[in-house]
């Protein structure tokens, strides 16, 4: 038979060759380029192809207003942690490092003053968290720098989940003081699961895999003239800080809550990148 | 900063290792490098990345009962005649080549004697198609093939997209007689534009790619020890035969359409690959 797969490759290329725009047909050249590299590879028969097609198509019809499946899927196969790393290459290592931004943010936190607690009416373990923003450049710390945070309560739920929760229940920002500094009481985070009934949980259970998130609190915190950084800290000794299942833990990231007579505390600080 | 991107890909091929199937392991592990690489050698940006995902979510919910939109992005990708090439590596080189399928195949078209007409009421130029079914492994000709046809109607619709045309028009499956030969009287077939109302008519336009499939007729052909071949035969001469949108024409399946006082004819054989 005279087909030829490499000049499958070759067509396809040819296809795109009259792209205007020089960035998206370097784009679409490297996706043909490996999506076909990856049929070869695996030698995918008809009937793969089409289960890929159809697990496709369920990914993007699980998809609504609340719910993005494909983001979950980008997640859950290290893609979105992987775009993360190519878009900080250029940071030196005292930075603080990034992790997912994942589904639960919502713009426009109450802004509290330093040392408020960020929830009401929500039983759990008081933690006091503090810390300074300093810039990468000078080392010295910013004053108003901003800093947002928003995790679970400890049944496991973002507010937005939970109609028990009030709008923004721990969810806060805060603007950092002369010294740097930011304080805040929040409570201990839980490890919980991430959405399993669509197809991206299919592909869990085909792979054994955990769907537990390891106990984080989300931070982004950002100022005048330094690149803002989305990250998460992690509880040190959560049983799924191996295995999260968005990929989103560095070792950098894990930090120790101290246990004292009047409950928890986190000290964290963050360096940012100064742009420019 | 202490990121290392080599480690990401490391990780996600961790998650997928406890996989029970060795086969959808393989193809995890296949795809997550390939993805990986894909978004370090584009160093894909943040709002590329999004731009990405929304397209995908796009693409799946354009899919419905009648329209299958990852199906044309995998087409217009060269990525379905990829898959087609991969699985017929074995072939020999006499075998009838093969082409793609399109979503408009309809099983349980009406079987006709041979000579007869697969069309009526359809205005267009008459062609006599006829031609031989053989075997690869004898060279010698097959009694009892099936050979099942199907095409647009000269408007550029098929019956399924046309309220006008009767059910199965200008569809027809024949059996081939003791030397092997089939006949049928068919129209001229014509160019026709792929759907372009979705994201995937939004990524060709992007490429300035030309959205008209070449003129042709749809083949399958089968036969008991045999295994089926699925293809097309397009018309030489057709402008778009260069910039099939789905990336369909091999220069095997190109036909001539002989012109005579009585209309066209064509004759064309079809070689099936012995299986086993």
């Amino acid at each position: 038979m005279a087909f030829d797969e490499n000049l499958i490759t070759r067509q396809a290329l040819e296809r795109v060759a009259k792209t205007p725009d020089p960035r998206l047909k370097a784009i679409l050249e490297s996706l043909i380029r490996h999506l076909h590299a990856f049929a070869r590879e695996t030698a995918i028969t008809p009937e793969e192809w089409m289960a890929g097609i159809q697990f496709l198509t369920a990914v993007g019809q699980k998809c609504d207003q609340e719910r993005q499946e494909f983001i979950l899927l980008s997640d859950t196969l290290g893609l979105s942690m992987m775009v993360d790393a190519i878009n900080h290459r250029d940071e030196a290592a005292a930075v603080t490092e990034s992790s997912v931004l994942g589904p639960f943010y919502r713009a426009g936190a109450p802004i509290y003053r330093n040392g408020s607690a960020i929830y009401a009416d929500t039983p759990g373990d008081p933690v006091i968290v503090s810390g300074a923003v300093s810039s990468s450049a000078s080392g010295q710390p910013i004053k108003g720098a901003l800093v947002d945070v928003w995790q679970t309560a400890p049944n496991g739920l973002y507010y937005s989940q939970d109609p028990r929760q009030k709008e923004y229940n721990l969810c806060g920002r805060f603007y950092t003081e002369a010294d740097g500094g930011y304080r805040f009481t929040t409570l201990l985070p839980h490890s919980y699961p991430i959405p399993t009934d669509g197809p991206v949980g299919a592909m869990l259970r085909a792979s054994n895999r955990n769907h537990f998130r390891p106990a984080h609190i989300h931070f982004r915190v950002s100022a005048p003239g330094h690149r803002e950084v989305v990250t998460e800290l992690y509880t040190r000794g959560d049983e799924f800080l191996e295995t999260d299942p968005v990929l989103g833990v560095k070792d950098s990231l894990v930090v120790d809550y101290v246990k004292s007579a009047d409950g928890y505390t986190l000290q964290r600080d963050f360096v940012l990148h100064a742009a420019g």
